[in-house]
């Protein structure tokens, strides 16, 4: 888990919302056991061969009245180790994703990306994903 | 169930979407049942003073490590009967909405409005929404 929140604060966003500490902060700890506990979300890491964690995304499977009762597949939080970037592990981890979803019989796959990244939004584009909605937040 | 799939065919977008016959489709029951199983998913709806359902909407509790461990909320399927538009009962929806976001410790509320839902966006900025991200989808 110290593993994936180092992916997160190795990003400019990233770096201005993580806390990286040894041990993770106890909010770390609390969100993983969430997720752990949650059939609905599940988290996923890509090992380089010596086992370390250089890659990491979320999905979240939402069951929906919308398009005839579809269950729907959020990805979120994708990471890829800085050193990596360009050399197709996201890609993949994206396939394993879109594998995923559909073998849980999802139609459709969404993400919400920040408008800033707009390398990330072409990444997307070439998988098949497109800017069709507004991703909309606010802040609590 | 039947009255939120007629709401959710009320609409342009909808239209296209959903199957409305009587009783509904074997798939939205099976989704319903799915929902209403879930404590991190719920549909709500506004009555009339009748009873009959006007308004309705889909929360998504999301636990996830980003933002040191914030829970997200996500709100999807959002509508209101056409007749009553206009008249405060989205806004009185959406407020709700963020206050059962913020008594379950959300930091941030979410959610995907299809880019040509123009009014809409200006409704949710209104609510204090910003468009700050890319709501991006594949089929599957």
């Amino acid at each position: 888990m110290a593993a994936i929140v180092r992916l997160l604060a190795d990003d400019a966003l990233g770096a201005e919302r993580e806390v990286v500490s040894d041990p993770p902060a106890e909010g770390y700890f609390t969100a993983f056991e969430k997720i752990s506990a949650d059939p609905r979300n599940l988290l996923a890491v890509a090992e380089d061969a010596q086992g370390a964690v250089v890659g990491a995304l979320q999905m979240t499977f939402i069951p929906g009245l919308s398009n005839q009762g579809a269950e729907l597949a959020l990805v979120a939080a994708v990471r890829v180790e800085s050193r990596l970037r360009g050399q197709g592990l996201g890609e993949t981890m994206m396939r394993w994703a879109m594998d995923e979803a559909r073998a849980r019989g999802c139609r459709n796959i969404e993400l919400f990306t920040h408008a800033s990244r707009l390398d990330a939004q072409r990444f997307y584009e070439r998988l098949g994903f497109a800017k069709s909605h507004a991703g909309m937040r606010r802040p609590l």
